[in-house]
């Protein structure tokens, strides 16, 4: 998959749990885009079912996001105190706790259906897959992109054989995709973080985090990107599984923070209440706390009620569009034209 | 003073604390970009001082940068636990700690300095200048500059009658220039933040944090900003103040660190010991502690040792590079210029 030959240089976010969905990739593909499906959260049958009507949908190639599995080191005490202190949340939203568990997501039940469907791309969030696994889907015809959010993480990824970088920013939405919870690094903002990683390694990259509007896209290729990822841009468009209250949150300026609240993982998503009550006592505990704080979430969406969902958002989220997702797509790159041209502009000629 | 008819889009950060020099002024200004003198830490006669000699120097148009006055919100018997827990550091490096002091930085003084010798631009940082204030100035034939880290504070300081904005991100190295200590907000990133402002306020925008080399000049160009402003770029220039074991520090893979152990207000240094041993255990109370660390920080840079010294570096501060000034704004200007043309070419032509 030649990142440079797609006509717009927009890749969509996976947007794992919920806002992912087949007609939003087939539409950011319609435009020029590259679009992926989220496999996080999900069986394999399901992710099959999902490229099916994918590819009922479209015929472009595309990519599927994968997660890779979490680290084991969790305390279970502090899971169950956590647990303990949603109590009162479960009872308001007339639930209960979920029940904590470890687990990799299907890791290797989604691996072999990667390799048997051959995706355009198949991409890693949460840690780095190790070089067999990579040569793997690479027999299979896949690329492999792997999520990195520091100029370490993004060396280990090219010696494993990554074809292509996201490279995540702090600025985004969702979680934090790099390789370890806490990081054991400092966090980037985008633009530092791409030019450190082009000095680093050699292989393509996909900027990630924050970018909402065809400037910023301008913006991370003149800083060396190859392309730009975006998620909550996207996620106003009809075609995006984005619940209602959801969606009213996205329009208002509300601050984002990052949290392990919901999922035991830091990740950005907008104050709400239940983040300021909880955010504190979350312990580093992915994915058992997501699988703890699940029926809850489940029924506040069902409530309409935002202030207990976890309303992931990158930090520029109030530029985030109600149209069409192939229009929205169409937009970003046109933009992002205007906006090239009058940095050159601003710049003047080189013989001046 | 017209930011669009700088040749270079370069505005060099005013270095407080040490590295400002009116040689790197004046050597800025000679490439094309534009240059400030730090007035903070300096009395109003010391300021008068380096404006007369930049004036030997050079006769392009120069800023002053001035600290508003800070908060006084201080705590001061969290000041003096933070002071004796320094001791055995003191006693290290044959000295001992400074006298607390909160005080304004001879605020009044050097805003008659500015009134007097009418630089182009007078730039703040650490808080809004009053509407008045800025008047006077603007009597006075000066541009005010506002340094900002939010889009709040952008609305306070456009409201305020400042001509231009100096958009600080989370990648900048030396003090967060915002309002308030702790932060009212969320911490953004260059790009998301230079965004959400551009939306906000009609005036010009000065991109600061992170930035180090020619492609993330483009970049911010893109993204809105008529100017750039580099600092940690400029530090191994020989025309900048920065200390030997400092320049060996910027130039090693160091992690940076956002910290309030050397000051008591929030900067991005490179981690050191003196930052990892005592960053927990320092206050809010800013410029008191500065005062407090005063005698360590200079026993420290007169002995060579890097590790009590404040490092404040950005980001990407491997990217900085030991040329003369004025070449190194040429360089960036020049690499802005390639970085757009390639960011053209990969967008293709708008008819395509």
């Amino acid at each position: 998959m030649d990142l440079r030959a797609l006509k717009a240089p927009i890749v969509q976010a996976p947007l794992a749990g919920g806002a992912s969905t087949p007609q939003l990739t087939a539409a950011v593909a319609s435009a020029g885009g590259f679009g992926f499906l989220a496999a996080g959260y999900k069986t394999a049958e399901a992710v099959a079912g999902d490229i099916r009507e994918l590819r009922a949908l479209s015929d472009a190639p595309f990519g599927v996001n994968v997660f890779a599995p979490p680290a084991t080191n969790v305390d279970p005490a502090a899971v169950a105190a956590y647990a303990a202190s949603l109590a009162t949340d479960a009872r308001h939203y007339g639930t209960h706790t979920g029940e904590p568990r470890h687990d990799d997501d299907h890791f290797a039940d989604k691996l072999e259906l990667m390799v048997a469907e051959r995706p355009a791309v198949v991409s890693f969030t949460f840690g780095c897959p190790e070089a067999l696994v990579v040569t793997r889907l690479h027999e299979a015809g896949c690329d492999v992109w792997v999520t990195i959010t520091s100029p370490d993480e993004s060396e280990l990824a090219a010696a494993a054989g990554a074809d292509a970088l996201v490279v995540q920013g702090l600025e985004a939405g969702g979680h934090r995709g790099g390789f370890s919870d806490p990081p054991q690094y400092e966090e980037f903002g985008l633009l530092s973080l791409l030019r450190l990683v082009a000095q680093c390694v050699p292989v393509r990259l996909v900027a990630s985090g924050g970018i909402g509007d065809g400037a910023a896209v301008a913006a991370v290729l003149a800083a060396g990107a190859d392309a730009a990822q975006v998620g909550t841009a996207l996620m106003l468009s009809p075609e995006a599984g984005t619940p209602l209250a959801y969606r009213e949150a996205l329009k208002q300026e509300r601050a984002t923070s990052l949290t392990r609240a919901f999922s035991g993982r830091r990740a950005r998503g907008i104050v709400n209440r239940f983040m300021v009550e909880h955010d504190a006592g979350a312990p580093v505990a992915y994915p058992d706390v997501h699988y703890v704080t699940t029926p809850i979430r489940a029924a506040a969406r069902e409530a309409g009620d935002a202030e207990a969902i976890n309303l992931w958002a990158g930090q520029t989220h109030t530029l985030a569009v109600e149209k069409p997702a192939a229009e929205i797509v169409r937009r970003l790159t046109e933009d992002a034209r205007a906006s090239v041209a009058e940095a050159a502009e601003r710049l003047g000629d080189s013989r001046s």
